[in-house]
């Protein structure tokens, strides 16, 4: 079945301790519709502006992902700009240029709304909102945030927890959100805003779900050599609910499998900057992680 | 078979947001000593002074461990005082007073040489390599350090990492010891030292065996709340050889169902304050526990 992403297009400019690369194909949503291609139609909602190379375009279409809800407008793309540490672990932001995202308001083709599957990939929760107002009934909905909502958003992002099947977040905006500085009480605290599915991401150190089954402990691939995190969280999300589309059933039933694959495709986007490596992967190299994560947690 | 644990035998005062608790049993081969007891025999090599409290004793008793091996001298016992932060991640270190454990130069009785299962817990290397020295032919060596000795006493360490199957140590010492940021990269680094099997503990994300299997990574137990973490590693060891030394076979065979079993009891180690919730531990309470983490894994 397809999924419908939305989320941020965008230009990164990312710096790390060894290398610079300028203007890389980026934004939530770019790395989510990658990630999620991999295993079912994606149809895509997102802005660019005039400057946006046309090999990004090419880039989307290679991967089989519905362009009708990208929006083109007169301007320049959104630009983020930012730098890592040594250890890849912190970054801070050098620039934000909304451009055309400023005015952003996603509006939807009548194909996309029926989209069983949907991905509120990381915006602002009042765009969120707003795509969600269109949609017919989708089946499986997922929000994505961050601490940049939490601080200016709040009351938009509590109202969306209450309409969504699942939130995803990383472990320092769940304690934010909560208040609880242990991971299982925060999640235990979100499901009482409203999700039935929490997943709580840990960077290198996995991701933890909960939800009406107990907890599932979801292992980051151990990768040897990390170039650039950016996007790792987006394309986890995207690798799990391309997963979860792709399978019959409830979704509920595929969940666990869905996050090892999603965490799969992270991995590989951090051995490259921005989507160089994702949009190298075979789906063969995915299976195979895969199946090493099951060899990696055995006992 | 049974275990040979050495290491410190020591009292803490233990300070955290909530509770202060004056001397308590504590030190390495204590936490290690009742976490190997659920699943082995254990002898245990250390030294207290004239203050240490029977009733300590009576508690290493009831866990049938033999004292053969504690040495009780003129003078204090080994003494530590430390205060936790709220999130209960970082430490200091308020008092250290040495007392007894100063001169300590652990002497094997002749019955203890012959251990076939050897645990080095965390003490200063120039005594594990004395104990090493005095034993005849032990199946299986683990050594555990700490930050303190990669400071002070590293090439005794390094000289140590030459003569044992194992070694222990957390994700900061581990990048400390080898330069290298990324843990599976210092994993493989450390194996270049000497030590088949590089266990590296990551706290409450678990802990990573490396060795000619491959990697396995071994998830903590997920704890609502956690009153006091300290001896959790030296639990995770002691319980990690116990298993070990009760099962037939090659160490190697057992070595991930050992790490998960000394994973669990490190967990109800961070239950109580010192050993009070580790000494009431049932069996059955860590078996159950092995099977969640098998639930909490599966997918």
């Amino acid at each position: 079945m397809s999924v419908l992403i939305v989320g941020s297009t965008a230009l990164d400019s990312i710096k790390t301790p060894k290398a610079e690369n300028p203007r890389l194909l980026g934004g939530s949503a770019s790395h989510a519709a990658v990630a999620a291609s991999f295993f079912s139609p994606v149809k895509m909602v997102g802005v660019v502006g005039h400057d946006f190379p046309k090999k990004y375009l090419d880039l989307y279409r290679k991967h089989r992902i519905d362009l009708g809800g990208l929006q083109i407008e007169e301007g320049r793309t959104f630009h983020w700009s930012g730098e890592y540490e040594v250890n890849m672990n912190n970054r801070r932001t050098l620039a934000t240029e909304l451009g055309v995202f400023e005015k952003f308001s996603p509006s939807l083709p009548d194909a996309y709304k029926s989209a069983p599957y949907l991905l509120l990939a990381n915006i602002a929760p009042a765009l969120q909102h707003h795509v969600l107002d269109q949609m017919w009934k989708p089946r499986f909905v997922i929000a994505d945030t961050m601490d940049l909502w939490l601080n200016i958003a709040l009351d938009d992002l509590l109202k969306l927890l209450k309409r969504v099947d699942a939130l995803v977040l990383n472990d320092s905006e769940a304690h934010q959100l909560t208040k609880a500085d242990n991971t299982v009480e925060a999640a235990r605290l979100i499901h009482k805003m409203g999700p039935r599915h929490v997943i709580i991401k840990k960077g290198e150190h996995g991701s933890v779900l909960s939800n009406g089954d107990g907890l599932f402990l979801c292992p980051a691939y151990p990768l040897r050599k990390v170039l650039d995190p950016t996007g790792a969280g987006d394309s986890f999300v995207g690798g799990l609910i391309g997963y979860l589309a792709s399978n019959r059933g409830p979704a509920e039933k595929n969940l666990r499998k869905a996050m090892v694959h999603g965490s799969v495709v992270a991995s590989f986007c951090c051995e490259g900057f921005g989507l160089t490596r994702t949009t190298k992967v075979q789906k063969r190299e995915i299976q195979k992680r895969v199946r090493e994560i099951e060899a990696l947690t055995k006992f």
